[in-house]
């Protein structure tokens, strides 16, 4: 693991993510860039100290000249958004597979350079999108891509929060210190932060990709350096129109990212606040209630899936369904077999390519006083 | 009453909730332009023969010849749009109140006539926005007006129907054909339809004025006349910003007209589908569930409730609370006493004027590659 | 209208019941046994002077002697329960139908009694048990009845009610005094005021009947007379089971009824809080969501419902739905017609009679050390 | 480990919950009682095949003589009841702490007995009672204990499952044969397997204790040897009465298990399909909701909270919770430390010893013909 030291916040999320289905051992990690502060790290989390680094370089490297059988297989990379780039680039360069937090880079030029590298490299890569990893939100993919809903026509998709509502950045909070400062975050903050999510999941579920936007950016706090707040109309490349919403300054609201997806014939509903249940509705007939281990569910959400019905699985189950998957299709890869499609179902380089083509596009618009942009990448 | 003869739809509730509170007796009625029809219709609600007419304009001038103690004092006109204007003047200019259905006329230009003529009339006029009838849509105004949230910045409003997903005008569907029918509907379809009313909902509880507007207007199934679907960036007053979705091809959905207002200390979230519920949430405490007959609520909400909590009061309800507070202001005034605050806090001109002021703009802005239209009146 | 004077509750939720679809005028009334208060009341409420009587015995007999067209036809009786008996079987010996408040006497024996007399009368008799006047009630009943659900195996119902949590009687309020004064509410307190209701909508709903129960009965809230709380286990008369919970001492419970049936192959669940929604589950597909005004409901939901799906009906409605039943049925007799199906199903003498045998039967188990006690009558 | 091998349910469940936090390593086991599916359950876990045990009996004699260092601390037991009290006796009097699945034995006496031989080995317990360690379920019990809602009067507790609706034992499903036997099960079924959970949960929350049952307890499924199905009425020790239902044939259930607890102020209710929020509710202001994860909550929650507020953690968590406890209590010990008393506040000996307690009382109450049943230890 290169990040994700004592006080951070993802990292540990990554952490038990990856133990929750045996499929990974923690081995090694450079926690910080302060060498006493990973080494500190790394020694709580029980490693050897051998293998705690004082960088990610030293990692990489000291790695690489461990035995086949004794070194890391797969990098997670849990740091700031401005320092993804070169630790991923190097790790892949290296021979190793990467996990890494989204958004995927600083700059799309990035994004588009690190998707080269990596397709040379031949080395498998997965960008944390935790939403998709929700058994109910493959479900949903599987129901607009069966066609019973007909073409799809709308898709909104929200994201609020309300803890940046206060000048956060102002205190000592590690995690809004960094988020809302565009040397670390890059161009956007609300927008990378959790504007890439909602995009993510938008074209995830209705399998569609969006062509053009139309945005409203704001700083909304005072003194704020990064937008904290936004709103967008969507184009999509069937035709379908949408919303996405995302902001951090709706105060009193937690993480409740949802989505919604229509078609001819009836819609979909799907929100992280009750993550088990995926409400499918038809224009002429009651509305069904779709939930996590339900027998009639696609194999997509069953295999993603450990509990019976009515136990509760959660964020860090859904964060897990991608670790999980990743190994599967690592060690399938490695016993000369065919990943299962299901296994091949977690985001990758290009989520992570569109999703800063989103960021610098949204931007964009919301500095442009034309109405529509198209997007770019 | 003018219109809602047999076969129609909101003629019917409009006196249901006439006669909830008792404080309306039907007298007499043109029921419909045709004059069989309309004779029909009269007697078929138990009016006397004498008292319906072949035509509005007999209405109003039969009735304005009656003894003042027998003639009918408020006239409802519950015609399609492109007849609101003339019998609303007629019957404003004849000395009757008028209680209309919305969006109030065909155009902005008959709307400003129309609030000239009334002012010029003395008479009451009650424009039939529903959703602010509700309770706990008061009560939400009146928290927002008290301060408790801060500063407004951020309105969501949104509108989801399915009913339109078809053309459903190309079968005998009475409502579906001119709804949709410029020539009846006016500029716009759904914007006019439940637009307006997304909006002034988002103008009632917020306590702002809209300024500017972006919007994406669709017409999405074929074949259809006028917009069926749209999204709004909203901008106001204040400086807040937001959002409103109008849809009526958001297939499997059925009213939940919803809005949601963040300030700078909490929030406020109400919806159709759980109406008597007011959830009020708060940057550092838990979210709070107001409930309607909840004996910690305003003088608003409580004069605008029958029974105990629990026992749901409903759209017939809202509705009533809009006929109920415009007759005791009307017999108020008859008293010669100043009507309580709760009684004027009925829809009238001014929403009727800025509701369709929107609709002007919505649509202008919809056919703009520009971003932002200033909301023109 | 026999009771229902200034200050008490019940009557004005009848009033209004009455009026929505207009099926009813109110005529004439002995709004109380006191004869100012019964005239102040009256004349509030508009009616002639002539027609507000000082005691039902005089309204009875005064409007008896009115010519058949001018008198009235339906008498609501409003009342507290030692006052149901005697003003009830008066106007049904003279030619009237009657509505009647729930719980329906006194005692049992008086039940069985009245119920002698109505069919001996062969005038129409209402009870309004008002929960089975919901459209989703009506459609659970339905699908119960389709046999889809299979055998019907556990009945689970209950009514949580907080409002008597203190000793309101011992404060000057009304509702209050008389519901735990047990020379005015009979042998129970809130198994007859609440518990009545929960067991009327488990035997509608279920289509079955009880056979046996066992009691806890409790007087929770010191110096309380009657009991403001209890449980008890039932067994039906096809072998099924269940639980019904009634209490007024759950503090911060509204009026939130709740009734759940479960068969061989799938269940079904309904509450007053989000009353038009019917949930529908079964054993190996996703559970449905049945709604008010959906397109597929049957004609039972369908004739007792008046805005489109989304637009809620509430309490007031559900009351005037039997209201109006009762009024269509009484049209019908007069035109010689055969009621239909629909209309008929308002709650009646049977549904009275086994209230009362409930409020027996289940006090008598309280005191009981033996488990089971059969139900008699 | 012992149990948990190939084709086990609970087992699986158990390793994950010991995972998440790394405070477990799975170093050995015997899985199965046949040697050869146990030798393949541990070497696909991982093990060394040196560690993987044929018997538990094997497994504790071999696993005491390794050195202190490298031998088992914490031995899991996983499997059915018949086998918990032979197994738990070995492993505590040879030094090891254990975490035992529930109920805790096949009888009461057993129980009992256990709980001598817990008390002399000085060794640590814990009995998997999953729902107490949901962060909500332990902020409900420090509010009913900081005497907030004053006395609590009213305790409704119920587990409504479907699953086994049909006569699921008569196919190849093994989670339903060996729960419906009574040589493997013990004397109860349904009352064993989600009643005990119900029964823990309602004392948990309440911070009282049964002194009284009453029960219908009912084998509904055709052929089925034990119950799957009950209703009990309860009174608790301070005069507060309850009902707790437990049911395995709500056939469209999943495993929706609610507690809700009523005091003189106000009350308080969870539920686990909704589990990271708990209600709370007041006699005269509005209900609150109160989140996992929220700034407000007491230590109890938040020490077992992982993630930021709107990232739901779930049923594996809730069950990491009980496993990270007993850890961090074990491991204080050896540190020759107090553990603090959220790490204490895991289910023990005495919620084991009241849990068979109340399989004995149900099950001889269900057979009694009196009403109420003493509740005996």
């Amino acid at each position: 693991m290169i990040g994700g030291g004592q006080g951070a916040f993802i990292g540990a999320v990554h952490r038990i993510a990856a133990r929750i289905d045996n499929e990974y051992d923690l081995v090694c990690g450079a926690f910080s860039s302060d060498a006493e502060k990973s080494k500190a790290s790394g020694l709580a989390l029980g490693l050897h100290e051998s293998r705690v680094y004082s960088s990610y370089q030293e990692l990489i490297e000291k790695e690489s000249q461990l035995p086949q059988q004794e070194r890391v297989q797969v990098i997670s990379i849990v740091t700031p958004n401005h320092v993804h780039f070169e630790p991923t680039k190097l790790a892949l360069q290296n021979g190793f597979h990467v996990v890494l937090d989204k958004p995927m880079t600083f700059s799309l030029a990035e994004a588009k350079e690190l998707q080269t590298i990596q397709q040379a490299s031949g080395k498998r890569f997965c960008l944390t999108h935790t939403y998709t990893g929700y058994p109910m939100v493959k479900e949903a993919r599987q129901i607009v891509q069966s066609g019973k809903l007909g073409k799809i026509r709308k898709v909104y998709v929200e994201y609020p929060q309300g803890w940046l509502s206060t000048f956060l950045e102002g205190s000592d909070n590690k995690q809004a210190s960094w988020r809302t400062d565009p040397t670390k975050s890059g161009a956007a903050g609300a927008m990378g932060d959790i504007g890439t999510h909602a995009f993510n999941l938008a074209e995830y579920v209705s399998a569609l990709q969006v062509t053009q936007l139309c945005a409203d950016i704001n700083i909304v706090v005072e003194g704020r350096q990064l937008d904290d707040d936004g709103a967008v109309l969507l184009k999509f490349n069937n035709g379908a129109s949408g919303v996405l919403i995302a902001t951090q300054v709706a105060a009193g609201e937690e993480n409740n990212v949802k989505v919604r997806v229509y078609g001819e014939h009836g819609g979909l509903e799907w929100q992280q606040s009750d993550a088990n249940t995926l409400q499918v509705k038809w224009l002429d007939k009651p509305m069904e209630i779709w939930r996590t281990g339900g027998g009639y569910t696609s194999s997509y959400a069953t295999h993603n899936t450990r509990t019976p019905a009515g136990h509760p699985e959660g964020y860090l189950e859904a964060f897990a369904n991608l670790y999980r998957n990743f190994a599967l299709a690592v060690k399938a890869d490695i016993a000369g077999e065919q990943p299962k499609a299901e296994c091949l179902d977690y985001p990758g380089m290009e989520e992570g390519v569109r999703g800063m083509a989103f960021i610098e596009n949204v931007i964009a618009s919301g500095r442009s006083e034309q109405k529509w942009t198209t997007f770019n990448i």
